[in-house]
């Protein structure tokens, strides 16, 4: 298949490129390399460097035709989103639309969509959301991928474009962007315990917050699989692995297995940062059969991919 | 007190800046006269010509300081959203967020927000909605709508700004473009009955479908009041009459008022078309006191305004 994947030199769309050329497929990768890096980039893909909300990268396409488009890229953290809402805009929202026209224009049929479990927000005394459960987006973020799903659905009864609309939960593992302190839990705990230049470990906020932990390779062979498995088509479908992990168990964890002593130390939370949601997955489970990796097992191959790098 | 209003030469945007004016605020309009008209834009405010969703036109503010912003203009059609959802997405959420920001630069602490009941979307069996159902967009236009609908309340949140979100139900009324065979029922079949070019009046879709028609006189007043009574703040407020007014109904009304015999012929409906919601008005008429004009009066008063014109 000829495949075009947004946002290929990322955390998620790089690992999907990889497992999508072991597959043999024929690709072509765009990305802004805003917070993705060059290095992430096969040799055997053709890339293109630019903003995928920008006409001036569509027309660098030059109308060929994909069998399906995978569209991982996009600013990708709610915290962020509020320093410049308008790039979070355009990344997220704006780039679904261009890609969308792009479809239509050049026939192809099949959307991929990265969304993401923010667009259930928070609500009191619910902690486990299904599909039908009420959105309630609380940053820029996921206000942009939600307007995204949307559009997915009126390109589908429009003009016949199959999407899938994967909301992903708290994606973790060998990969991960070790450097950005504002993205991903695990991997903040984690650099704090591995690296030298930390003396302590700093959690922001109460030990009892938790998360659905999903590993890295389970979420790129769903994603691949959500392509090709006519079940997929045209759902919003919760990615978590349906089990909630807390920041008291991680940092059991990641200190078990590391075999750290450094002290932790808790500080107040960051403004706006969620208690705790995680994934009602049985429509998942009910069209895709492989099981979901346990985060201690996930945890001990991250490590140990930190101590080799 | 010194106010914004966005989208001035247009139908609701220049009533609304007339009875502004005359209760002797001082005005800055701004438009881009792409539906509206110049005629529309009274001599003694200060008129910026351009694209409230470009730099270069927020730009021209000059850091003015206003005590409100009045954000009622944009792309206001969702049958018209389909044609070119970009320029939706920028005219109705991409200008939300650069005047939300303008908003936070100059310390402007008011912002009034002309939503829309296309947020609610449709759904089998409810035909009345009030402002905890959940939305349901299906429109490009709705999609952007809500959008900023959840700007508005992050920039509340963050930013400690004052904002209503006020969901118009069907407006009608003098000053409604009569032109434009693509928005408002009574604009259309009025066209139709009392314009010597149509020797007949076609109804696309069902006469039992209904609408909750608002008189402009009342859309303007309690647009006003809103970003002068401390009862609407941050609040999401349906502005419907709460009344049913079937095809039907608006078409035997027509004939009794203008007295014409013209034919009606039922087409088929345009594809998407609502077949009707209505308000639960229950939170605007508990903070706002005025009556609602009827329907049957309103209508009589528009016939007027054609004949006269």
């Amino acid at each position: 298949m000829n495949y075009l994947v947004t946002g290929g030199a990322g955390f998620v769309g790089s690992a999907i490129v990889k497992k999508l050329l072991k597959q043999g497929h024929v690709l072509t990768v765009i990305d802004n390399l805003n917070t993705g890096y060059i290095e992430n980039i096969p040799k055997d893909v053709l890339f293109i460097e630019g903003d995928f909300s920008k006409n001036e990268t569509i027309k660098k396409l030059n109308n060929a035709k994909f069998d399906g488009i995978f569209h991982i890229g996009g600013q990708s953290s709610g915290e962020m989103s509020y320093e410049d809402p308008e790039y979070d805009l355009n990344t997220n929202t704006l780039s679904t639309l261009k890609l969308l026209q792009y479809c239509v224009k050049t026939e192809c049929k099949t959307f991929i969509y990265a969304s993401t479990m923010s667009v259930y927000g928070e609500k009191e005394s619910q902690e486990k959301f299904n599909e039908q459960d009420e959105t309630n987006p609380k940053s820029f973020y996921a206000v942009g991928k939600l307007a995204s799903e949307k559009y997915l659905e009126i390109f589908s009864k429009q003009f016949g474009i199959d999407y899938v609309s994967l909301r992903y939960f708290n994606i973790y593992g060998p990969g991960q962007n070790l450097d950005n302190l504002k993205q991903g839990m695990v991997s903040i705990y984690l650099k704090q315990f591995l690296d030298d230049s930390f003396d302590k470990v700093i959690v922001k906020g109460d030990l009892n917050r938790f998360r659905d932990l999903i590993y890295i390779d389970d979420i790129v062979d769903i994603t691949i699989e959500s392509a090709q498995n006519n079940k997929f088509i045209n759902k919003i479908i919760n990615i978590g692995t349906g089990r909630k992990t807390t920041v008291n168990e991680m940092l059991t964890l990641i200190r078990k297995y590391t075999g750290s002593e450094k002290k932790i130390v808790i500080e107040e939370g960051t403004p706006g940062d969620q208690f705790g949601i995680y994934a009602n997955n049985k429509l998942l489970l009910s069209i895709y059969n492989k099981p979901l990796l346990d985060f201690d097992i996930g945890l001990k191959k991250m490590i140990e991919w930190i101590r080799e790098k």
